[in-house]
């Protein structure tokens, strides 16, 4: 007897990796899943809060081995939905921010799919903040710009050669190989004393992260090995980090 | 008999308004708390998870009605978390977005007082992604600049008028005041046809939206008699909303 099936899908931010780092609203979505989509940015941790018996399929990107490319998964999501009912694709970070949500979205909506957005708490604002970088800070930063490293086509964005020009904070997410590339459009605008953090598995045990400045950081990211994934923060806020040799936060705090 | 005070600061970012959009963490420091200062766009609802007897004071900004100064908001969190123990800071949406939390931390780190922050999902991303835009979408928009329209000297932030002229989906926090200021500065740029959204109240059942472009957002505004507190949304990416009569998600879908 096959029961009435709803087809659903709820798009669900997973957060940066600390598995408490999820919405009520996210967790509730994972309790009341027929079957899970996730990605390789997801703490496996958040699958234990997943009802026994429900299926989770992994369909993340890892180096050299794309198991699904993105038009399998939009197919698989509208596959699952008719057969299964809520589909709860759950993928690091927010879903909106770099995930390519918006198109599995949009596709499963083109079947008459109802969809969910639920937001999660995105890489590129909270992993500095929980290294004591605030993204913004009066007097210092008033906005921040937080860009791809890697676009559709390939090359750098052009938005990184303009924000090397403003006084944003500029996050950079998926930069990390084209890091000499970023630092030399910094250079090009005489800003080599500009702080600069780079975080690899942010929020996570194995948490490491590399901290100096434009004309520093290359160097100081070898020594300390870091690898994919992870985020890079440039401006003048960085400096805020306690382990800042010249820590602005004290001499800032009293201009106020 | 008094008993052992540790001195605690936990800085938690409440969402932007929906109460099912705190992280666990945060509902577990809320749990946990002796004390719970918050400010005016903390939903309510969340103060409910706070154990009977715990004291809350709302420290917010009301028009017309300013509570607590910035310095005596440091101070109320110092005194208290040396006679009560762990305070807990509740923000709306995440503390290092425009909230001052840094320097509430950073005040509290220098009496020595052991803080933590826990990250809340801003408003800057999560507000456009409940209406169905996408802060980034693949071929459409690659980056995304969050700017307050309120600085600390009151004039509007330069960081804008470079945003006109770049691609990114610029996302504008308190800015409404600002409006006619802001929209002539995409005009400046030929830029008359770029999707517009304003969201005033998002994620509460109060929510009200106007949407449109350069060209037509200033009246579309007015009809709709938006308020604050409210985040404006500049870019192509805004158009695709389903309500947007030309709606790009189809075609650009295709292209793809």
């Amino acid at each position: 007897m096959k029961r009435n099936i709803q087809p659903r899908l709820t798009l669900v931010g997973a957060g940066p990796g600390d598995p408490e780092l999820i919405t009520l609203k996210g967790l509730q979505a994972l309790l009341d899943a027929d079957i899970i989509l996730y990605d390789a940015l997801v703490n496996p941790e958040l699958l234990k809060h997943v009802p026994v018996g429900v299926r989770k399929i992994f369909v993340g990107k890892r180096r050299r081995a794309h198991t699904y490319s993105q038009d399998q998964i939009n197919a698989l999501i509208v596959d699952l939905a008719f057969s299964y009912g809520h589909v709860v694709r759950l993928k690091g970070g927010d879903p909106f921010v770099f995930g390519r949500g918006y198109e599995e979205m949009h596709y499963a909506e083109s079947f008459n799919i109802e969809t969910t957005y639920i937001p999660g708490i995105s890489s590129s604002i909270a992993l500095a903040g929980l290294q004591g970088i605030p993204v913004t800070h009066r007097g210092v930063s008033e906005s921040f710009w937080v860009i791809t490293g890697t676009t559709s086509s390939g090359a750098l964005s052009r938005d990184i050669e303009i924000a090397a020009q403003s006084s944003a904070t500029v996050i950079i997410l998926m930069g990390l190989e084209k890091l000499s590339e970023i630092i030399s459009l910094y250079r090009k605008q005489k800003k080599d004393d500009i702080g600069v953090a780079i975080i690899q598995n942010g929020s996570l045990p194995t948490e490491n992260m590399a901290i100096g400045t434009v004309d520093t950081i290359e160097e100081i990211a070898r020594q300390e090995g870091i690898g994919t994934p992870a985020v890079i923060i440039i401006g003048e806020t960085v400096k805020n980090h306690k382990d800042f040799p010249q820590s602005l936060a004290n001499w800032k705090y009293l201009l106020n």
